[in-house]
C-alpha cells in the first residue's frame, strides 16, 4: 500500500435518543448557532429535542440551508455569527447544512478578503468556530469528515475546500429522524455513499486488502440494504446500517494507502452547478459514462469489483466488465435513479460548456492517474446522453 | 445493531521514512522520555532515526520494558519522569512499550495513592501525560487505542485499563521496523490481532452488516498475510498489510455496535500471569477450548465465520461448527502456535488456580452474554489440557 496519514477525531454518537448528549459537548456559556435547512426537522421532532438539550444555552436559529447550499445563504449566517458574537455552530439536519456551517464556521474567521476565495482559490484555512453536528439524513459523510462543498448562485460554480479545522467536534447520527424522509431522499444517500466508495476504490490495484475489502464491505451493505430502505425509510434497522456505511464511506478510512479518483465528483459538480440536478444524480450519469471510456485503464479494479460486489465470475474479461457495470447501472436505476442526461433534460451544449469550463481552469488530468481529461471527460458524457 | 459511541482521535503516519514527522507532533520545548524495550530498536535503526529527529528536543531515555511489561519497571519510569519534569513520552516499540508508557503517562499523575490501583481496582484515571509512539511490532493495536495491560511481578497478576487520556496523540507504523523480526514474533501478532477481531466478531448477530464484514476483512486479511509474513518477515508489502490489519482489529471501529465477548482474553492473562507465557499463545489456547463450550450459544456466529472467512459450506451445522473450529487451530498451528496447555507444560493444577481466583474476585460472568462461568472456563481450558 501506500504511505498515509490518517486522523479523524470526530466524536460520535450513534442511534437512539442520543440528542441529550449534545448538551455535555457544547462548553458552557457558548453561544450556539442552531443551522438547519427547509423545516424537515420540525416534522421529525429533532428540533423540539435539540432545543431542550440546549435550553441552557443562549441559542440563535438560523433556517433556509438548501440542498447543494448556497454561498450566498451561508455568507448572510457569517454576519450574523459576528454580528452575535457566536461561539459554536451546530448543525441540525444532512450533509447539505453541515457543509454549508464548515464554510460558516471558516467563513466567520476569514481574515483575508473574500472567504469566497477558500472554495474558488483554494486558500488555506487558518482558523476556524468549533462545530458539532446532528445527522438526519444518511448521504455525505459530512459528519465525519473535513470535506464541505458550496455552490455560488450569482456565477453557477460549486467547489469544494477541506481543512482539519473544519471536523465537527462531535456528531449524533439519528436513524430514526431519517424514518421520515422521502424515498426519493434515501436513494440519493444510497448513491452518493456508493460513488464515494467508488471513488477511493475503483481505481488500480496497490496491494491493499484491508482497504479494497472494507469498501467491498460497504458497497456490498448498501446493495443489500438500499432497497429496502428505500421501499419503507421507517425500518430502523436498515437505515442504522445504510447511515453507518454512508459515515464510513467518506471519513477518511477507506482512502487511506490506496489511489483516489473523484473525477466523477468533479464533473457531476458542474451537472449541479449547471441544472441544479440532485448530487447523488449526476454520480450516478457520470459513473457508467466514465467505466465505458476508462474501461481497459480500470480493467483490473471492474474486474474485482465485479467478481467481490457482484459475484460476477463466468465470461471473458470484457463480458465481466460489462456485467458490472450493467450491474451498477440497474442497482441506481431500480432505486429510481436515472442515469442518462435525457432523463434530466441535459444536452450536447452542457457537455460542451463543461468541457470548456475544465480546459479554462486548466483541469486536463484530473482524478485517477491524471486519466480524466477533458476529451475522456467529454466521451464519458455522451455514452450517457 | 446497538447504539453506540465512538471517538479515536489517534494521528496516524504509515509507511516508509516517517519518522521525522514526530518532531512537528511534540510541543516545542518540551522535555521528552524515550521508552522502549530490549534493545531491538537500535539493530533495526529507528533509535538513531528517532534521536535524530528529537534533536531539538531534551530528551531521557528509559529502556528495558519487557514482555508483559511489569508495574514494577513503569513505576522506575514514574519516578524519573516525576524528578525531571518530562512533559511528553514517546513510546518506540511493540504494544508492550506502549501500554507501559500509557501506564508511566497515567501513572505520573495519578493522586490518589498508589497507581496499582488503576489497574486492580479501576480507578478512574483523571489525567495522563500526552504520549505519541513509533511502532515497530505489528500486534496489540495499542498504537491506536486507549488500552493498556500491566502484569505485576510480586503477584503474578494482570490487569488491563482503558482510559480517554491514554490515547496517543500520533503514532508512527513502521512496517520496514518490523521486517527484522524473529518469526515467533511475527506469529504471535498475526494470532494477537486475529482474536481480537473474534473477541469482538464472535459472539451473535445484531443486524451489523458493516461492523461485521470489517471483521472478515481483517480475518481474512490476517489469513492470508500471516504465513507470508510469517516465512518472511521482510517483505514490505506483506508486513504493511499485517500491521495496518493490526491497528485496525483494535482500535474501537469494529466493537462499535455490537457485543463484545473478551472473556478469551481474561483466561489468557491468567496463563500469563502465572507461567509467562506469550499473550498470543494464551488466546491460541484459550480460544479453541471456549469455542468447544460454547458451541450452541455462538453457533450462529461460528457458521457464519465459516462459511464468510473460511468457505465452509456444506455439511450438517454441526460438521460446518467443527470445520470452522480445526480451521482456526489449524491456521495457530500452522504459525508455529500450539494450541495445547500440554505445549507449555501447564496442568490442571493451574485450571483449578484460575478457575478460583475467578471466584474470589466473583468474576462469574464473563463475556458474550456472561455465558464464560468458572465452570465453562475449567471446561474450556480442560478440552486445551
Amino acid at each position: 500500500m501506500k504511505d498515509f496519514e490518517f486522523y479523524n477525531p470526530v466524536k460520535i454518537f450513534f442511534g437512539k435518543d442520543q440528542v441529550p448528549q449534545i448538551a455535555s459537548q457544547i462548553p458552557a456559556g457558548n453561544k450556539v448557532m442552531l443551522i438547519y435547512g427547509g423545516g424537515s426537522i420540525y416534522k421529525n421532532g429533532v428540533y423540539d429535542k435539540v432545543k431542550e438539550a440546549l435550553k441552557e444555552f443562549n441559542v440563535t436559529d438560523f433556517g433556509g440551508i438548501e440542498p447543494n447550499p448556497k454561498y450566498e445563504t451561508a455568507m448572510k449566517a457569517v454576519e450574523i455569527v459576528k454580528e452575535k458574537k457566536i461561539d459554536f455552530l451546530l448543525a441540525v439536519g444532512g450533509g447539505s447544512v453541515i457543509d454549508a456551517t464548515k464554510f460558516i464556521a471558516a467563513a466567520a474567521c476569514f481574515e483575508n478578503g473574500d472567504p469566497w476565495k477558500i472554495l474558488k482559490d483554494s486558500e488555506v484555512v487558518k482558523s476556524a468556530l468549533p462545530l458539532g453536528a446532528v445527522l438526519t439524513l444518511p448521504a455525505t459523510g459530512s459528519e465525519m469528515n473535513k470535506n464541505s462543498v458550496i455552490s455560488r448562485k450569482s456565477t453557477s460554480e460549486k467547489f469544494s475546500f477541506a481543512s482539519p479545522y473544519s471536523f465537527p467536534r462531535f456528531s449524533v447520527l439519528l436513524p430514526d429522524a431519517a424514518g421520515s424522509l422521502p424515498p426519493n431522499q434515501v436513494a440519493n444517500g444510497v448513491v452518493d455513499a456508493f460513488v464515494h466508495v467508488i471513488e477511493q476504490y475503483l481505481t488500480y490495484p496497490v496491494d491493499a486488502p484491508i482497504q479494497d475489502r472494507f469498501a467491498e464491505a460497504i458497497l456490498i451493505t448498501l446493495i443489500e440494504e438500499g432497497p429496502k430502505v428505500y421501499s419503507n425509510p421507517s425500518d430502523y434497522n436498515s437505515m442504522a446500517n445504510l447511515m453507518w456505511s454512508a459515515t464510513m464511506a467518506l471519513n477518511g478510512l477507506i482512502q487511506a494507502g490506496v489511489p483516489g479518483d473523484w473525477s466523477i465528483h468533479s464533473i457531476g459538480h458542474e451537472l449541479t452547478a449547471l441544472h441544479g440536478i440532485d448530487h447523488a444524480r449526476t454520480l450516478a450519469v457520470t459513473l457508467p459514462g466514465l467505466w465505458k471510456v476508462l474501461r481497459e485503464e480500470k480493467k483490473l479494479k471492474l474486474l474485482q469489483y465485479g467478481q467481490r460486489v457482484w459475484n460476477i465470475t463466468t465470461g471473458t474479461e470484457d463480458e465481466r466488465v460489462d456485467a458490472a457495470i450493467n450491474k451498477t447501472t440497474e442497482f441506481f436505476e431500480s432505486l429510481g435513479i436515472k442515469t442518462h442526461l435525457s432523463d434530466y433534460g441535459v444536452k450536447q451544449d452542457t457537455i460542451d460548456k463543461i468541457v470548456s469550463r475544465f480546459k479554462e481552469r486548466n483541469w486536463l488530468e484530473l482524478g485517477d492517474r491524471g486519466l480524466t481529461t477533458p476529451e475522456v471527460t467529454k466521451k464519458a458524457l455522451e455514452y450517457q446522453l
